[in-house]
């Protein structure tokens, strides 16, 4: 197994993805632990959670389920995995193991980085989209007024990706977790790209996803490791993410996933980068794409204005102009300022040719 | 002014200490923020935010009360200061300062290293004891099941210690701390102790605060850079605390402050320590100080099996022997195993010595 290496700005730590690692954590462990907390949710704990437990036997082993779903991210939950954490007699030189997808990742991360002002932590992520939310080192919880408000930097000890256990995700969160890594092709490698578009997701192999995966990391944690704390290049990574947060506080979480509204984001940034740069990008490709491979690309009537007015929101930039990351090319991010006027009409074309679906 | 620089392993960072600093924030912030959010009790808010608040009249500027003593370090009040800074629409590029004793610069400062994964953080300590919290990146709140359980290290970008301030604390606050810096003496600085032990506090000058407090905070950074994550020599810090925990745990906190009972703590670790080592300590000579100023001396009648559960407790070491920081000398701490039978002897002893006073 090739085993990745992130660089984080306190430690190094290695990313191991392969299929059946879950039934034999023990050897992958990086350091002594005194005791082991899981912390996985209602989905995952049916499925794998004794199969971690019993590649861990020889550890003094606790586990804690949370509600599956963005709601776990409360501060509530996250009190509760410390009073849990504390029954179990965790000190200093226990581990925390988050078992589960972004929101197991990001909830069981933060009650890590601060038990005790930080113990040991381990990402197994279960879901696709978790190959981004587990490298990078960002943890958080929500505030009732907005995402992942309350956290940290907190890179984990490793990333346990066992890949065996995404074979069963619904289509909607495979979904969701490729538009990542179609993000990802798009912002730093181009034959990457046109691999994806030439993968149908109802048959992947776990040679494929572990290809897919690995690749994904890779981009992700090059640009980390550039700017862990979000100053410069970090901020590529929200490339197609101005619509798509729009368009998930105004769609409601649910219905769509974070990453099928993404999808539509990358069509957005792609027709803008066009207009801006004067420049063709493979726009046809992704929308038949993501088309074929079943993502909604069919949206409400929204009024362009809304869509604006949420987007300043999303960035808190009421009076400036909003930033997106534009495309050179594919391969070639940037930043840049869209004026309103711009973006109000960028936004009414990109819903009518949403709408006319005339691909 | 002298300022002390102290390193921590994400950064280096300025403390200043003089009399009237609060007037003049603004001259010692150490980066451009885009806003200020002071957090501050409901004492020292009414002798001293407005101070401050004018010192930054060129900022944006917002403030927070939260109450007074150690409930003040919970969850929901965690939770409010996020709100607090979510409503003034602080970003990323913001500050929270804490402008209070330990209580506050523990709650403000762990919502500093949270609010969005992290925002600028400054202390303005006001109690003696917080020469200690103040430093050394320390921060956190309590659980219902125990004290600062739920935190991070979070280095300070600046500490303002304004000691004019220092002149409104009651006595029993100057007690507190004065014994936190007895403590620092005792591990470090021989002729430090000799200078604290010929000093009335009821009659101290600013010239004197500054001193003693520039002398503490250099011991404690010193220790502190060498060992952030208390791994090794920043234990020594906890000179005089395994009795005084077990006693602040027992006598129920509020009517004794923890320095008081570091005091008598302090005591107890000498006399141990000059059974252990064969040695002979100033006891007599920090007894006298001690009940000189005003240190409750005389404890309630309590039994040494119940103290030893409690240090056992504090410690979560159950089945292992009791780790204490003993002095060979003074200046001389060293970590030591005390097993149960020795600790219930030497407690019994100590208990019936404080009981007579016999000195
Ligand atoms: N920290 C970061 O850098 C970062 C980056 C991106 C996203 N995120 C966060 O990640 C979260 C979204 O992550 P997610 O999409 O993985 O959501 P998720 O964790 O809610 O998982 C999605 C659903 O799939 C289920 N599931 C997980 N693994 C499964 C499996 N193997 N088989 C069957 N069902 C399974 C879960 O129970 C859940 O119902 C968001 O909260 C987002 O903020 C964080
Ligand atoms: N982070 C660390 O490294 C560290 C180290 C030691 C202690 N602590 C924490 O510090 C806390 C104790 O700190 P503390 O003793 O400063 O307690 P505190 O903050 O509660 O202050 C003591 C009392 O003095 C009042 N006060 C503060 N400044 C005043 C002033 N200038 N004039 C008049 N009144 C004033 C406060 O309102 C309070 O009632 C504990 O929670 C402890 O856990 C943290
Ligand atoms: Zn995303
Ligand atoms: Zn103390």
């Amino acid at each position: 197994m090739d085993v990745l290496k992130v660089q984080a700005s306190a430690k190094t730590y290695p990313v191991y993805v392969e299929e059946n690692l879950r039934h034999h954590v023990s050897r992958f462990l990086p350091s002594e632990y005194t005791a082991i907390l899981i912390i996985t949710d209602e989905h995952v704990s049916n499925c794998y959670l004794e199969d971690v437990k019993q590649g861990l036997s020889d550890h003094r082993v606790y586990t804690h389920i949370i509600p599956a779903g963005e709601k776990a991210k409360s501060i509530d939950i996250f009190y509760e995995i410390h009073t849990k954490a504390i029954t179990c007699g965790l000190d200093r030189q226990s581990l925390i193991i988050a078992l589960g997808g972004g929101v197991v990742g990001d909830a069981a991360g933060f009650a890590a980085a601060t038990f005790m002002r930080g113990v040991g932590f381990i990402q197994m992520p279960t879901t696709i989209l978790a190959h981004d939310s587990s490298v990078g080192g960002k943890v958080a919880i929500n505030h009732e007024q907005g995402k992942n408000l309350i956290g940290s930097f907190y890179p984990p000890d490793a990333v346990i990706y066992d890949i065996q256990t995404l074979h069963t995700l619904s289509k909607q969160e495979v979904r969701s977790g490729y538009a990542e890594l179609v993000k990802e092709a798009l912002l730093a490698d181009a034959n990457f790209f046109q691999e994806l578009m030439s993968q149908r997701l109802s048959s992947l192999t776990n040679r494929q996803l572990a290809e897919h995966l690995t690749k994904g990391i890779r981009i992700k944690s090059t640009i980390v490791e550039q700017d862990e704390r979000e100053s410069s290049v970090r901020k590529f990574l929200n490339l197609g993410h101005t619509l798509g947060h729009a368009l998930e506080a105004m769609l409601g979480y649910g219905k769509w996933t974070h990453g099928e509204l993404v999808g539509i984001g990358l069509l957005f940034a792609m027709r803008v980068s066009e207009k801006e740069y004067a420049t063709v990008l493979p726009f046809e490709k992704l929308y038949t794409w993501l088309k074929d491979n079943g993502y909604p690309l069919k949206l409400p009537v929204l009024d362009p204005h809304d869509i604006l007015a949420k987007m300043k929101l999303d960035k808190k930039a009421f009076n400036a102009a909003v930033q997106m990351v534009l495309l050179k090319d594919a391969g070639q991010p940037e930043m840049a300022e869209v004026s309103d006027a711009e973006l109000l009409d960028f936004l009414e074309s990109f819903l009518e040719e949403l709408a006319q679906d005339y691909h």
